[in-house]
């Protein structure tokens, strides 16, 4: 059995965003074995426990992943993940990852999905509500897809977002208020809101969102009326009814599962498309088990190992 | 991060039937966050993820157990399985546990709990159906509790059974044919049958049946007429509904959840019990996470360590 303890570093992200790209493909096929993810609440937090089984990939596995808002005060990380990974014939623990930078690859290689297929131009100006680490995965990760000419970001800590764009040297990227970040192409919410921080009026047609802060029952980032007015993707039905940016509105009868038009997996493989350029597309992530497969697979290949006895 | 790699060695028995009668303490008291184990399907086996928080305990942690029936071919056991421990003010994995031997020890344990609660004597011949390793591990953990006077078992592979009887030196053990194993004060069936072995007609009023072996969907060792003639506990309502001993009848209509007479839970804390001396006690065990926790907490005290870097 291998430990790998420095997962993340010298992956290229664009192998990433392929091997998400797959594994949404096999998920839109029927091809995975992926039960919802499990919360256990904990005092100050809680954990998610997620089995899954990606035949393409001959790969089978769990991973464990806290959220504990109260961390980064402690010097911890919010969230922090394992992937322990079985040998499909004798079902051993073969390998066991530090996945905590590979959440946040992985979610931002599904946010650079979507955007490839659904947004409605090649070259984008880039809004991102949220500054922490998601943000800048998913601004990596979509760099790989489509040409970023201009980035508007917004914190609720204004500080944050001024660092943030100061970071960016390469582009035109700046802090503005939130109204102002949400007038672009591609969306990208990332916070850990519990109620609507995106008006629906400050969003123009035509706009793509990647909504990726709601991943618990009552979170949410987005007017409802945006969902209604835009048309909603999932990456999976039962997780994002549970737990994604349309729980809450789901809860409050504004929105039912009926109105979801698709999964990611679906507009991968053509089943399911942006219909027009005028239309706003909105991907509601809640983050698959099998993505954190698919990126282990790079991490076992590229990451250093220990080697642990077992049994 | 610790790795523990020798788990199951110099553990003391009564430690772990105590520990594991304490969780069902908290079972039966409501005390604990345990879903139901979570299954998935591979080629030629399956795994189970089974998260689980343990407040008595401030134990929070996942078990992920394979089950391969193939793997004694290639010099692997059946069974194997990681435990992960997290700190539950933050959830930071502390601690990752070789859980294989532990798996056993728990298993053995609820057994011993349930023989203690519900067996009719004190001192009692025990009837082994099945001579593997979750054989020894119930007759190891039951023998803290009630004095085993004699020990008739059987197994489909009779060789195996005259060999498990062999190794028991300090008391009279003896293979012998199914019917006659069966005729005994605790009875304890520990089979992958996926079809009664046990019939209605060679068990006698009075004994304490341990089912063990059926803890998948299309598993089960004992005549359905037995459940009906017995009094059925289980260790968790859902889990047996779904993958215990009655899953088979449940699912033919035989036997109904209605009819069964509690948890050993509520066994544990006194709400309910043996009801007189002829009756026919069955305890339907699938295994619990909380078992495994409990388990952990013991084996983490008492194993060896190894430092892996995390985050």
């Amino acid at each position: 059995m291998q430990y790998f303890t420095d997962t993340g570093k010298s992956i290229d992200l664009k192998e990433v965003n392929r091997a998400i790209e797959s594994a949404f493909t096999d998920h839109g096929r029927g091809l995975v074995q992926m039960p919802p993810k499990i919360y256990i609440t904990l005092p100050e937090g809680d954990f998610r426990t997620m089995p899954a089984y990606l035949p393409s990939l001959s790969l089978a596995g769990v991973k464990v992943v806290n959220v504990h808002p109260g961390n980064p005060a402690r010097g911890l990380p919010t969230v922090m993940a394992l992937t322990i990974i079985l040998d499909i014939a004798t079902g051993t623990p073969v390998a066991i990852l530090n996945a905590t930078k590979l959440t946040d690859m992985r979610t931002g290689a599904a946010g650079a999905v979507a955007a490839k297929y659904l947004s409605s131009k090649k070259e984008v100006v880039l809004g991102l509500i949220g500054t922490g680490r998601q943000a800048e995965a998913q601004y990596q990760a979509i760099s790989q897809e489509l040409d970023i000419c201009e980035i508007k970001c917004w914190s609720r800590n204004s500080l944050h977002a001024e660092k943030f764009a100061q970071a960016i040297t390469d582009k035109d990227a700046r802090s503005v208020p939130v109204e102002k970040a949400c007038d672009c192409d591609i969306l990208v919410t990332t916070t850990p809101s519990r109620a609507p921080v995106v008006m629906s009026g400050w969003v123009q047609e035509g706009t793509h969102i990647n909504a990726i802060g709601a991943d618990a029952a009552g979170k949410q980032e987005l007017d409802p009326l945006l969902l209604k007015r835009g048309t909603v993707f999932v990456d999976d039905l039962s997780q994002a009814i549970h737990s994604g940016e349309i729980n809450v509105p789901i809860s409050c009868g504004i929105f039912t599962p009926e109105e979801i038009a698709g999964t990611l997996g679906e507009v991968v493989i053509g089943m399911k498309k942006r219909e027009s350029q005028d239309q706003i597309t909105i991907f509601d992530s809640t983050g698959l088990a099998i993505q954190d497969l698919a990126i282990a697979a790079i991490a076992m290949r590229n990451g250093r190992a220990i080697d642990l006895p077992f049994p």
